[in-house]
């Protein structure tokens, strides 16, 4: 394994700095666009890196896949009749949709469907409980107690959230939301602020490539059928309106972040990370998505052949 | 494997008339609501089936699958100029989303999208040598010289197609058709209503399920990799507006007809095909769903463990 | 034109308490629905009114007019530069539009165009200085101190106004407000609650039907293409996606508001306002929007003969 | 009014050629595109005229507002089941709406709207037949024989016609069309090509402005509450989605076609035609609009004032 991630290191040499870096809040802005690193944990829970693989970044939308799985975990699949899971066929932060479907996300991995995700794990408690249970998971999944919420990045995100705001009143409206507005946002923008490593990264998935179960230590952290359906989930919305072009080229479950990360599950093989930092036109990271490409074609992970 | 399918005929018995039939054409809309038929074909070549599994039924939509390769085949990656890859977030038949794009279709598998499969299928060819094609594919793969084109079926679609000859002359108003609208209709239309049994379609579409070769004689059918693509097409965009729900349930990539069938591809391990005519309102066989969902909890087939 | 009122008060006798009164605040909901009044205010600066035409209704968005005259006053035609004046083809709050325009509302008469009104009419000073500018018109035109903002109403639109919040985030994400969303729809919300009878109404509304000039003082309250101008908004736009249907059977520039009131202008004739609180699925006063019908086919002071 | 009109034609001289002559069929593109013609039909039948004012040209759209006061004389207010009176908000062909809206246009003046007035003007008749009642109130109000349909534009139209195909199909599949598509179609096609010169045109339309009576002869040729509401449906939704724009310019009811002829009303003076070819984006004639503005700024005669 070190081997191949090397030689895709070596192989995306020329591709480095491709794509935009998102320039929408100054802690994002100033990334050096040349780095690179991923990283693979497998069944015996070791994690293989290669390149820039334990410098921290934001791994922002990547987190919803964990927060979608404690909120099931916590409400059951009551939470299915506040978000769909079906694509949404545009952008990450549309509207348009919600007005149509009167104020139900289409999936929980657009930013509308993880506010509601974010106000089930909120439920009666408060933001501060939620955030904890989010960090627990990754520190002990990642075996690393370092990871962490950026509080910069979340006061960024939280002053430059105009269309978050607009998105999160206009479910108020429709009745989709149950904590305050205020609240609610202030969850999201917080656990978008996460920052890992691909190392961390990897191995804090590692249970959604095992049916739900560490392989390490064998404990069940989801039930076996969650972990299929959030897989699922990733596959078919992970990376908004270029979900399908994502599925075609790598053939993964996977979710990206606008901090240039990408997660990607290859079931009953291991987790992958992936990171650098310019983006396509729908938000996920040009070099990562070719990495991934690249990887896949040697191992011949697709979930499709 | 006889066992399994045994197992699932048994269970699916109290659920038998689920759905409602397409009934906007005679030949569909007489067909008995309780029938139920399905079929495995695996590794060896050989056909497992149970119930109605011999039993020819209008394969409707199912044929876009065998009409994109086919296509693929023939003009390779330029199909992509002229129709996408992403989930299409709504309706089969939608006009709204080809406005905002501007005559592209958002993929294969959606009505418009089929129609720029077939015109490029057509080419410079007539429509007759499109749907030799595509009978000739399906007869040798399916070891089945009896499957044909229903007349009565085609001739009833092209008669109640309004909409869809709509979304054709919308297309052609943006340029994505080079034939003529009506033979791209014509070609549509006769696809439409291939009628097979359940043996015959999972026999037909088992070299999707081993990298484009069949397995039984080695040939190559077509390229890895197309088969491959096929398959990611069928997850993201098999079920219109409901190919999230079949991943979440399923997790198995498949295509849907309104004439009630449904196939499925189990990577590595066969194709399978289902027949059940009453529908949900997407237009998915809703006991051939559930069917399917009870044969992969059995056999954790899902691609996402 | 006392007789006329008479006339209008009798025929509308069956047609009373038609319609449904709004009911998401307080105190719209507990309005009888059997109140109407009407009222005319002529070249003379004479009002002939007619029922319930001395008691004091929320105009709500019937202050919009007035507010875009201030507003164009005050920052001229680059108001235009954030406000289209084109009508929307769509209910009064929706949102889709602004997605498709980019953050520009279609209209002023919308809510979110009126928002941008707002925003302008206070500029670099305060919201409390935009109030006292349109009470100053009002209760100037009308003649009457009485004219004053209703806090109730005021605070029950902000509790409840989470589409509106929704329409202004969502506005702010586009750059389309300059001043803080907070500060904008307190704005809004006050201007809505603006109470006045029928009689203040007309009067405060008579020199839109002389040129912008108070016709008994001989005052230029407004510029004279400006006058010609916002009339041509309402007729467009004064009614949503009602407005074409009220120009078919009033053909009067007109204005209604949830409160159940409707002004409507007669060039060269005088301004006619209307109250009687049941609304029509649009949000128009239905026998409001009768009594107009019938006063105009009694005097063909339609535009359109 | 001949002093008026060499006023105006003196003015607009720095601004002929101005806007995009439409160039989709080779009888239009090969206008000169400065050609500019005013004429006006006053109470006493007389008409006069500037400039290219007896050139005739494709009326097209304008002949809309003819066909829809033959179809509402043959079948009344039924009409109004399958068309209605709003703006539409859209292009002049957009078919997002006829989607939402299950297959009723939004109004009678945007092309599918056209095709329904059409449909119904067929009614169980021939094409030839509404064509001819057509013609026959063009020649009889005009005063002039010559009024034609121009053949070489009906077959181009029916030629590039593809958008309007897929809206007739469109409709078709809802249920809106009684005819066969192919017959409203024709219909459609040979009413845009209509040619008239700007006298022929401003004296055909001279009813509109009276009531629906020719003010020389006194005939009532519709009933006044018609000629007022076509007056109605013509300010709201004459010019497509530029309608408030030219509401707010000019404030008359008016029509415009791609030919670069408009229509103008001014109920109670008489009948304006304007023509010159270069288009705005939305399709009204540039010159023509600025024309009718500067018309219109020197006799006072918006029905705004």
């Amino acid at each position: 394994m070190d081997e191949l991630l090397a030689e895709v290191l070596a192989e995306i040499e020329p591709h480095r700095g491709r794509g935009r870096v998102a320039d929408y809040i100054p802690a994002l802005a100033r990334v050096d666009p040349n780095r690179f690193g991923i990283a693979f944990a497998g069944r015996d829970g070791m994690v293989h890196g290669a390149g820039d693989c334990d410098e921290p970044f934001s791994i922002q939308s990547i987190s919803k896949v964990f927060m979608l799985q404690l909120a099931l975990d916590k409400v059951g699949a009551k939470l299915w009749d506040k978000v769909g899971r079906e694509p949404s066929g545009s952008a990450f932060n549309s509207i348009v949709q919600l007005e149509s479907e009167r104020g139900i996300p289409r999936n929980p991995l657009i930013n509308a469907g993880a506010m509601v995700v974010t106000d089930h794990l909120i439920g009666n408690g408060t933001m501060g409980e939620a955030l904890e249970s989010l960090l627990g998971l990754l520190r002990a999944e990642s075996r690393d107690e370092r990871v962490h919420i950026d509080e910069e990045v979340a006061h960024s995100e939280a002053r430059t959230g105009s269309r978050n705001r607009a998105l999160a009143w206009f479910m108020k409206s429709f009745g989709t939301l149950s904590n305050d507005v205020e609240t609610v946002l202030e969850g999201y923008f917080h656990q978008c602020a996460v920052a890992m490593s691909c190392r961390q990264l990897a191995r804090a998935a590692l249970f959604l490539a095992f049916d739900g179960r560490d392989p390490e230590t064998g404990r069940q952290v989801t039930a076996w059928h969650r972990a299929r359906r959030i897989n699922s989930v990733m596959m078919l919305c992970g990376h908004y309106d270029n979900s399908g072009e994502f599925a075609f080229r790598v053939g993964l479950p996977g979710k990206s972040g606008v901090g240039g990360g990408i997660l990607a599950i290859v079931p009953g093989e291991g987790a992958i990370a992936v990171w650098s930092p310019g983006l396509n036109a729908a938000g996920t990271s040009e070099t990562g998505a070719l990495a991934l490409e690249m990887l896949v074609e040697k191992t011949r992970w697709s979930v499709f052949v």
